[in-house]
């Protein structure tokens, strides 16, 4: 069977939770649109989690791959359109912090995703779960890690689906978090197993 | 068995739904939290609402009454600490419009609700549903109803728990409109029934 | 010349300035209106705030009352409609905390504004300064002040416009900030001076 | 001297002004930071805007190039960090929709701006205007316009500096829709010269 390479993140902040983690934690080994899932919870840590996720990828010889991330803050489920040559923003787990450097001093500015991201809003939203493309990863972790197998894939000119999709906090984390708009854990979940359904390798 | 009168509204302005009217028709002649709920469903026009609203009370004598409204941009569900002596905001569903006018010319400028609130909100978070107290439930058609109850409670001397919660978008909702946060329809029902589950009339 | 009174807070949580305060300083002694503005900045202390100006409004015997306070991620100017008997929020400068206590015991559930605030909106709007009523001045010290001076003037007998007016962040607040919408602190004076002209005594 | 060619865009959506073009006529023929600034309108026309601004570009052959567009909603002024390849969102003001169309099939995903954009959040926030770099310019005609001169200036190799800037609504356009952040013209207009003041063309 055909194997989908499923990353969330660790937690980071004041969190003890992620919902990614326990997204890919629940899918990890099942069978979801034709696809055997391979999770994996990437550290939030940018001199590690690039290399952790290629790694991954080499081991696995995934036939699409899906990463994802928290975007407190965000209203729906939100397939990213590109990502960009730029670490910035907080520190992380580690406390590494970068203002603007480039995650491949050699890579292009940009790389879009080769996910099929507007049949996945569609999907969703012919689903009643609200989705729409995002044109920006921001320059953390989420975007870092789109970048770096976006370029790995062009490097050795692999050509699969590949791409990272947002989404909301849980309801877990808005009742510590009091600004926070949410979702259940169980909606946030399949809504990412009808995004996996929706890749079909012969697109 | 002990009588509880849930009332939500018709869907109003752009929707063809509303969600309150979902729970309400979900929840009419089951038993929650030890009462036997009495379903209504309110139309969104000032100059009927409230009377509808009274009949009903009179007609089936409650032990306690909980109106619910949807509060588009909310996060959370929201039980409403007091409701004011005023009509003002956009047009109803029948044209009516208002701009600060009295509900009652000889009521009160404001009422508390006799809902236990911060209990309820407390229930909710334990839950895992966000969940805070409102200051405001508007000048529209909740807070008229909300008003009209409490004031007719005060007038006829009867001290039981009344109030109204305000209940986010639907994800349903958000799929059309889309600035809104959502929760899915199966949450917002199973908020509102550990929002009932907490009243005990012997508090 | 008729004197009013225009009350400002002190700085509170992160910040080292307050808006309001900036504003009551500028515009103490001076002429507004028609009016010989008496500025005063009233502590973040629920213990006080309200005797204080209480105490001020006795020496003083203004005309009119006005009180100005910070509301962190509004966007408009923002006259309150109505002030309710209710000490709830977060901690005050004093470390006094309440979680739904009655300013007075014997108080209504909710006073309205003797303010002109549907005058106040449309003025500000005609000079392109973004404003609305409001309908929840909250449960913190700017409701707790509202209160307690429509409380005594009801007391007193005393018919003379008094109310409150949120204002949005300053730039300067927002530069240290993330997320707060903002105006420049002449944007917001001037807002105020045009809030205080409409006042018209013989209304 | 040198030019700064400054653009801004005509009215849209249901506005009948747009804060850039007050901006770009306010400073058009204007000294500004050692800069003669050339003003000038782009039209909302996917199919016109680009072809204008660059012949623009041409006949003057600019030291440097700023493109201003408004993002309604944001609440700073946001440098833009990076123009991708796309057209998406709803119908210009001719009708023209795209759905997620290259801008230049041959062009690269992405092109990072070549304005100093870090200086100039880094001067306007020390002059207490918020702001901060933005990571997306979306898919409309504020990233078209930005992508083609970038990607103009690649093709004939010329190294100036050149990008966009969003700014929030204006004061007057918040007054006519309900929800819209805002700051005055003024503030707008001076922030904007900040930025300019910042280029040096020996960085």
């Amino acid at each position: 069977m055909n194997t989908l390479l499923l990353t969330g993140f660790e937690p980071f902040l004041n969190f003890s939770i992620n919902p990614t983690e326990e997204i890919v934690k629940e899918l990890n080994n099942q069978e979801v649109g034709g696809f055997q899932i391979i999770g994996a919870v990437l550290p939030v840590d940018f001199s590690t989690a690039g290399n952790e996720f290629i790694k991954l990828f080499h081991t696995y010889n995934p036939s699409a791959v899906i990463s994802l991330g928290l975007a407190g803050g965000r209203l729906k489920i939100t397939p990213e359109r590109i990502a960009i040559n730029c670490n910035d923003g907080a520190a992380d787990n580690k406390g590494n912090k970068y203002a603007g450097a480039k995650i491949d001093p050699e890579g292009p500015d940009g790389l879009f995703t080769t996910l099929p991201i507007q049949k996945i809003v569609n999907e969703l939203n012919n689903h009643k779960f609200p989705a729409e493309i995002s044109n920006s990863a921001g320059t953390y972790l989420c975007n870092n890690v789109m970048y770096q197998m976006l370029n790995e894939l062009n490097k050795i000119n692999k050509q699969i689906p590949s791409g990272f999709i947002h989404i909301p906090a849980s309801h877990e984390m808005a009742v510590i978090d009091q600004k926070l708009p949410s979702w259940s854990q169980t909606d946030l979940t399949n809504a990412i197993k009808l995004a996996i359904e929706v890749i079909d390798l012969n697109d």
